[in-house]
């Protein structure tokens, strides 16, 4: 089948970010979506300026009916921000003439959502804006299908990362709110302009939408009450954390008896909460369903590979709703049926890890050297080694290794060889050991 | 539009617990789907079982023919487990009849899923099992949908609570396997058989789940590398503690060079990752993808309310999908437009919130009461207070003060009257504080 067209609208960070991983994963994209995805024209504001994305085969143009009127483009992307002007011009135009909508903009929805998705419906067009909350995190997903059962309490997050970034290195490093915010912006996460986000304009853009889609209530950005960081001082700090608490700055949802609190300010949390050790640049939203209960949704809340990864996520929906069986709409397995691959599970011999060891060993001179040469016999290195206890000579006591990563049957082979040593029981604790370094 | 009817296989713990949620939440869930979800039939082992749920208007039967004959039941939701007998054939004849399938069973899926999704593709039918994987979490959907841009690297879970549950026992009260798990089974969280768990059964089904929708693999159920808890002992959690791990059960899945890990097995962590930190009976999945980098999605893995969270999520797609048209599947803002609901938004004088107040006071007899005084008047508890620093007299010095949960108006009046106290700056440092204690 023919890729899907779609024209994007700004060509910045999140822009090119979207274009490379279109490119880049466009294989597995087409398995999942059962069709290509393919960037046809581009809107920009200057078409001669060097960008770092492959443009093979995109058409630029600074002109945005050139997007509106080809009969090509399915889908627009709107990547440009702001709640008014080119883009709220854009996305009131691909409605008007049947385009569907993949927007980052939070600012737009937040203050002209009620507008353009009225219109999108009478239209049948779909606008669809994952992207424009915490990133990469599917929060928009995850409180509108995944907790559909649910009657929404509360939520709480950490939705604006520049913001978090701040208070981390305030705290962590002893920091004024000054220093850090030039380095955040010469880090490039503050826009040189950062009030929207240190004055909390950000992050009560993001709460609206995300308490209209927990609440059932329309978008009502004006009465949100928004209190920045900007006045936070390190003394304050101080205090928090010598009484066992973190200040993060917060955007807070809650249905209470009389009506929703609907608020962003700053705010002490006890350290010991998952949310106060949502550090840096993170994002991480608290959901409490009258049926799940507490959840948490954490991961990277702004930068190109984030957004665009939930920018990606939504051209899929579309694509999918676009061309597939209503009933095969999502596949079962995520992927096309047609098109699960066949790559092999690997068995455990050929699988790598650190490990945990314990032995008992007689407490002997030269029983560690027997144990170590086995292991430096065979390539695996030793990241710690203990002797536990001081018992009498020719006394079992454990020895506990940390090895770094080998290979398992390599693993296997060492714990023969040790096993035969005369001075160490054959019962040798072997548990293996993830530094989740990734995470 | 009438309700949707739909026959429920199972009235245990989960079965209960969903018949529970679409009666109490029957208001919003329609509100979502765009119309009702009535349970109209139900399949039990034993009909005159007293039952904790409401089951006015359902049929009770003991014959799976009465859910596949009746031509008003559009959905079938297999709440019974098992990988073969009564669940299978049930799950068979629903895709035979047409019907659509909600299913909590991951060892059906683990094990037939391949064979299943293939026959409901070829009838056009739908089967849904959110539920079948980390109770109330949507992990699921969060990778089908959520990453669908990202070619997925690995990822890593903790995904049976009562193992969880065992191994943090273990860690926090240095209790031995045996004893927790006497006690996990006296709580309800451990089978009476408890192998499933502790042998690590019931987490190789979830992985098989989760790495053939992260990878686009077919589910392989018996290329699943597991191990179990049961040989953990006492002695290796304090050595691990000692050297700053945590020792969890893991499902782990990743893409390496030469082919897919996919592995159930004990593992030390290090204490300080978010993973490690995962206590009780709640579960968490990592997942690193490409483009968003890593992500972390917690919350109650088991337990009537979380799996019937995601036993209604799954529900309410189906319905929308029956019901809606295509681009207005799922609503913009979560609830059919026009079911928005128009509850207040509070102004940020009605909220109520505990605070942090920092006053520069004169250290001088007195003035500590002078300050207690005009917030006890005001009826705010004070849950500590602390005058820092031990300059001479008739320095200012900074008083700290946690209150408990006031009214915001109430706050705002104290703060005048204190900074009319001749003894004290005007200049008060006021910050929220949320202990956020239901998460």
């Amino acid at each position: 089948m023919n890729p899907v067209k779609i024209g994007i609208a700004g060509l910045g960070t999140v822009g090119c970010g979207t274009v490379d991983v279109l490119i880049r994963n466009a294989d597995e994209i087409a398995r999942r979506a059962g069709r290509g995805i393919q960037v046809s024209r581009a809107l920009v504001k200057n078409i001669s300026k060097d960008r770092s994305c492959d443009l093979n085969g995109v058409e630029l143009t600074t002109n945005p009916e050139d997007l509106l009127n080809d009969p090509e483009i399915e889908i627009i992307v709107e990547l440009m921000g702001g709640d008014s002007g080119i883009a709220l011009e854009l996305v009131q135009g691909a409605i008007a003439c049947g385009k569907h909508v993949v927007t980052a903009n939070k600012a737009l929805i937040a203050v002209n959502g009620n507008q353009l998705f009225a219109a999108a419906q009478k239209k049948g067009t779909m606008i669809a804006f994952e992207s424009a909350v915490a990133g990469g995190i599917p929060i928009i997903k995850v409180i509108r299908e995944g907790f559909s059962g649910n009657v929404i309490r509360r939520l709480a997050g950490i939705i604006n990362g520049t913001g978090n970034f701040i208070m981390s290195e305030m705290r962590t490093k002893q920091r004024s709110f000054q220093d850090v915010l030039v380095e955040a912006q010469d880090l490039g996460y503050a826009e040189a302009d950062p009030a929207f986000d240190v004055q909390g304009t950000d992050a009560a853009h993001k709460l609206t939408i995300l308490a209209s889609i927990a609440f059932g209530i329309p978008l009502q950005f004006s009465h949100v009450y928004t209190e920045g960081i900007d006045k936070i001082e390190s003394e304050d700090v101080e205090h928090a954390k010598t009484l066992g608490f973190r200040i993060k700055h917060l955007g807070i949802a809650a249905q209470v008896t009389d009506g929703i609190e609907l608020r962003v300010h700053p705010c002490l949390v006890p350290e010991n909460r998952l949310l106060a050790n949502v550090e840096g640049v993170m994002n991480a939203v608290l959901v409490d369903g009258d049926a799940v209960g507490p959840t948490l949704h954490y991961g990277a809340g702004a930068g190109a590979g984030p957004t665009a990864s939930a920018v990606v996520a939504d051209l899929v929906d579309v694509v999918r709703t676009l061309t597939t069986d209503p009933e095969n709409r999502v596949p079962h397995l995520a992927f096309q049926a047609n098109s699960l691959s066949d790559i092999p599970i690997l068995p455990i011999d050929e699988v790598s890890s650190a490990y945990y060891l314990r032995l008992n060993a007689i407490n002997r001179p030269g029983v560690l050297a027997d144990v170590t040469r086995i292991l430096g016999d065979l390539n695996i290195s030793i990241e710690a080694i203990q002797q536990k206890g001081d018992g009498s000579p020719d006394e079992f006591l454990p020895i506990v290794i940390l090895t770094q990563v080998t290979l398992e049957k390599n693993m296997n082979c060492a714990l023969e060889r040790l096993a035969q040593l005369e001075t160490v029981n054959s019962d040798i604790v072997r548990i293996r050991l993830e530094n989740l370094n990734w995470s």
